[in-house]
């Protein structure tokens, strides 16, 4: 028996039980990437070990989450983006800062406290970072779902989420950099590459643009419009993680942005997203739950995970719901951003990895990570539901979040 | 700089070529599918070796060609492949057949003659069932950019190419046999699960389509459809090639075959050919491109390459047309189930592998056969459209087979 063919199979299973588990969520009031996500738990090694990871189930599902952020940048109203472009600069800041401090304290709070500059501080320090990534993709298919993604409170979450990218490098740099460790990487660089990489694709994107409204107004809807769309999508995404260190979601969150503007732009949207739900998104979400398998771990480190968890969720809603609230968004559209906000990917992983590198952080402490991008992928769709189904009354919602925000 | 991401940019290269030599061939009146491999070959390593081989690629392709094979079994019109039946399996056997006898002859008059059942003759014999497995997806997608894919011509051609590869394997399994090598197969055996496969897909089809066509009754034309009907085209691909094999394309086909009579079959179609011609299409046609480099060969293997192809084509022109004209298809009719014959694909490199490996075959002949599938895939479409053109006059059509028909 030959079985070079497996990854039909895989693709077989994780797209039915994708399905499955997704109508099967939205029947009893979850949203559908929350099943999605736990379709992939149950078949994947946590359960029942249908389906293993593999190289090409990542690459399919890099791809998804790529399409996501694509068509999230096609969706954008630029002069939404360019009203909520500096408060998402702060969110995005506060969102940073406040889950660093938070981390920090928590890792101090069970490991010992230490000035800073010690070693346990920093690692402390580098705890706090790995919590300050936000991972969008799930809160856009969440929004997307709720249809939400495009108003004013969505297209704050992702320019904040985008930013917030940007700012996790540096702040990476900078805390790697004090690991002194050869790994690190020259803080004055980084800034550079990020410069040049957002002034490289606001100047190309603006020949790109003209372009493609060029080729648009010639060949109206014809598949040549999407398919170039789509090239253009994975090249920035490429280059923007490649050349520039910025993660490829935002390149592709970039490429729709230039092309949100294109007399084909729905029509465009509508082809990504029957390639993205027929295949690649339900392999992104269902291929979050694959990657959990519960190893063994000691009473303090499960202990520690949680409160690792339950730091870094609280961090986002006190730190980005709080400064919206202080920028005069009202409670209920702060808390939905401090939600939006919590979510976690790959990111967290790739910060943790990199910590791994230059000795800022055990092994042991990846599950706590794993289980912080399983418990807000899960629970941030919901909570984003039953913030927008508008069963919770205003003032309450309001209050919750002004307390959070003095706090914050 | 981290390549770990260089897919995203392969795909689009790979997409923006094909695009770019589709439309460019269409100008000049040239099949789009024909641009696509010419595309893969530019960027391919044979010219600018922008792109490499990588087993994401081709794997991507073959997910295309599924696709490919799945729509084609979606069209099938249940009538006239019913009518075909038996003309099909006759037109299959001798496009078996003739190919075979002229291959033998043909490396016996290279590599001199000698007694049927000595090492020599079975190589030729091994040449010959080289050159018996046609690949039918190139035809299919030049006959459904033509439109004629589903009509008594294109049923005929696609089911006598699904009945050529049963044959193929029965005759690989009977040739390998006489190697007497131990990777050689029982013919009992794989005539059991030839039979066992088709009674098995038929059975459960039944039952497969009862379901979804109950599912269809309750949620037409919502994801779950396609997405489901997907799923199964890529189980069955799945269990075809590795547990009874058959190739996954005809899997592929027969999944298909078993969902055409939904009355959902154009909303999942649609769905399947915009994931397809989006990405998954467009990288398979490429692939062949990209799998070509021009080795160093020596003067004679070039010159039997060349006759090799010739043979090739012309055994199934000859063996196929013949046949169909035999069978009282008119002669346009029948050139043209004979040239939609004449493609070849990965089936016959993968009769080359085993040839390899059971000692009937060194590795020189595979750049012959990789020529054959380079120009056969870009001859035939070009061919096609001639001949449904309507520009060469029917009776040269007719007489220039039925003479071929008396030779074969």
């Amino acid at each position: 028996m030959d079985d070079s063919i497996r990854y039909l199979l895989d693709l077989a299973i994780l797209l039915f039980a994708a399905k499955l588990f997704g109508v099967a969520g939205k029947k009893i009031g979850i949203p559908e990437v929350v099943g999605e996500i736990l379709a992939g738990l149950v078949v994947g090694s946590a359960v029942f070990g249908f389906v293993k990871e593999s190289d090409f189930l990542s690459k399919m599902s890099e791809i998804g989450v790529i399409m996501l952020m694509f068509e999230a940048g096609l969706g954008t109203n630029l002069q939404e983006l360019k009203k909520s472009g500096l408060k998402a600069t702060l969110i995005a800041c506060m969102g940073v800062l406040v889950p660093i401090a938070l981390g920090t304290l928590l890792f101090m709070s069970f490991y010992g406290f230490d000035v800073p500059g010690s070693e346990r501080f920093n690692r402390g320090l580098f705890i706090g970072t790995i919590m300050s990534a936000t991972s969008v993709s799930i809160t856009v298919a969440a929004l997307k779902e709720l249809g939400k993604l495009n108003d004013r409170v969505g297209t704050t979450i992702v320019s904040a989420a985008i930013i917030d990218d940007v700012i996790g490098i540096i702040v990476l740099t900078i805390v790697t950099g004090l690991s002194g460790s050869a790994a690190s990487e020259n803080v004055g660089n980084v800034l550079l590459k990020v410069v040049l990489f957002f002034a490289g694709a606001i100047g190309t994107g603006f020949l790109v643009y003209k372009g493609m409204a060029w080729l648009d107004r010639r060949y109206s809807h014809q598949r040549r419009i999407p398919i170039i769309s789509l090239c253009y999508c994975f090249a920035l995404a490429y280059l923007a993680e490649t050349y520039f260190g910025i993660a490829d979601i935002t390149g592709a969150y970039v490429a729709g942005v230039v092309l949100c503007n294109l007399a084909d732009r729905d029509y465009i949207e509508k082809r990504i997203d029957i390639s993205s739900y027929m295949i690649f998104a339900p392999i992104f979400f269902a291929g979050i739950g694959l990657k959990v398998s519960f190893g063994a771990m000691d009473t303090k480190l499960i202990f520690f995970s949680i409160c690792f968890v339950l730091v870094a969720l609280i961090g986002k809603v006190v730190g980005c719901g709080g400064c919206a609230r202080l920028l005069g968004f009202n409670g209920k559209d702060s808390l939905r951003i401090g939600a939006g906000m919590m979510t976690r990917g790959e990111v967290a992983l790739i910060t943790a990895q990199k910590g791994l590198g230059v000795g800022l952080l055990t092994a042991d402490f990846f599950t706590a990570v794993i289980l912080l991008i399983l418990v807000s992928s899960v629970i941030t769709p919901v909570i984003l539901k039953k913030l927008y189904s508008g069963k919770d009354p205003e003032p309450q919602a309001a209050s919750g979040v002004s307390g959070a925000g003095q706090t914050g």
